[in-house]
């Protein structure tokens, strides 16, 4: 597989980034981080998430950000779907894409959504034909423990191969898989990601990967390679899992963006702009960046 | 190429790690980390460099560690040796192993010790010989900025392979190749690897890592899958290059350690009791822990 002319990075700051961050930050500050990333050349932003207030009060603000969204043509700005009722939040937010998580290992299911994998596809096939009725919404279909549980350990690739195809099945085109713990080694990142490609080929694959344990850029490698080409990605390496205490989030959109314009590889990012976002995030925000190269370039004084 | 059942990891803390830790740090804080590496399960520790005490300080203790080394049966205890002089007290010590460094690139090489990479070539060939008359050294020849130069950038791979030749011609076996910068991207890292390791069949190559942009186990990675079988890190990821400020150092042996777990690639080490040495780095011998791992497993409080 030879490289790709471009990639794109939906930046995640604002929903698993600051909806792993405990205090609540302000709209007024997201909505400046929006434009700050869109100047920044992001093509693709997931502003939040539709889950319960209460359960996240981070990301109770979903629909005023929806309502206060800039003009940025090219740009595509996404929600997280948690549920039904989510569908519902974003269907009236106007979200035109959303991405409908659930997760594939019986244990994270459970405990993070109090229900079976069984009963997450059914719902998902609910808020699926929910936002079918309205017509232009871009579905995802966003698989959380894709690689590893913190309950059930790795996930057998028959497990992972059963809920894709349950979401295929349900003409769903894109399918993103997230290493949640950042704990698939490497190679069995590698493998599980290319059996998918081969079982799935009309199937687009988006990669959410977690820099936990120094492995993400790793598992991007192995992404490119298995002709993967959207990938997740937070300002600064923020956000987490409340499973993995002291965890670095996920993999830095710097980060990211700098391997990949090393292999000359466009994602239409500007690294310059990107720490003024940076700089936005920590100073304003009080978010602290996690990053290798708000470090290795000195974005951190 | 299959996975290895083990892999050896020297911890190169001691040297390049402190060689760029501004502080002077005691030698009997130096001989107690030997001791809780060697106890940890380190089958190979570089303990310092015979470079010239005026340009390192930190240095300046090598011949000291070498008369109070531990007897540790099945640990290979190493150090660098930058030039003929160095050569001369590595003898004078009794190393039973060494590492003769010389740079790939000119920009480095003048940079770095004053002398072309020709000039290097035979410097390094009189050393081996002269190591050679003692007959029972083990000498590896390692390549700084094998893959990129911070002055001439990306290393062309006929330079590279015009030096390793030149290294196979001495008749050394062990050829180490480091991204001194941690700037190679991994595609370009392992197509380098790949292309080494088919031009010098005969040659085990070692990889020296730094993860200054984080890509330090996607290089693991790389290396893993082209054969290669013995990887320089540093405990804690300390380190750091003298040409990127800010930048974070060695990959750490606790993240390359921890990933060759998850690929039940045997190292020796038992993590539990290298976070033990990561403490003594961190509080007696003041050295800030820069690992995945040191957050992600609490090392740090």
């Amino acid at each position: 597989m030879t490289n790709p002319e471009s990639v794109v990075i939906t930046d995640v700051a604002l929903r698993d980034g600051l909806q792993n961050h405990a205090a609540v930050v302000p709209t007024d500050a997201k909505m400046e981080l929006v434009d700050l990333l869109v100047d920044a050349g992001l093509k693709s932003v997931e502003i939040g998430s539709f889950v319960h207030p209460v359960l996240l009060p981070q990301m109770a603000d979903a629909e005023e950000i929806y309502r206060r969204l800039p003009e940025a043509p090219g740009v595509t700005f996404s929600a997280l779907v948690p549920n039904l009722r989510g569908a519902q939040r974003a269907i009236a937010a106007g979200a035109k894409e959303v991405h409908l998580v659930l997760s594939v290992s019986e244990g994270h299911s459970k405990s993070n959504t109090n229900r079976t994998v069984a009963e997450g596809i059914a719902e998902t096939a609910q808020a699926v034909a929910l936002l079918r009725e309205v017509g232009d919404i871009k579905i995802t279909g966003s698989l959380a423990t894709a690689f590893v549980c913190p309950f059930d350990g790795v996930v057998p690739i028959s497990q992972l191969e059963m809920v894709v195809g349950s979401l295929v099945e349900m003409g769903l085109e894109t399918v993103s898989l997230a290493d949640t713990l950042g704990k698939a080694d490497p190679e069995t990142f590698e493998r599980t990601v290319e059996t998918m490609v081969a079982t799935f080929p009309e199937t687009t694959f988006e990669l959410h990967i977690h820099n936990t344990y120094g492995m993400g850029m790793a598992h991007v490698s192995a992404g490119l390679r298995q002709g993967v080409r959207r990938f997740d990605a937070a300002l600064g390496g923020i956000g987490g899992c409340p499973f993995a205490p002291g965890a670095a989030g996920n993999i830095a959109t710097e980060d990211i963006a700098f391997m990949l314009q090393l292999m000359d590889i466009e994602t239409g990012i500007d690294l310059e702009k990107l720490a003024v976002a940076a700089e936005h995030l920590r100073s304003v925000m009080g978010v602290p960046l996690e990053s290798s190269i708000s470090r290795a370039l000195g974005w951190v004084a």
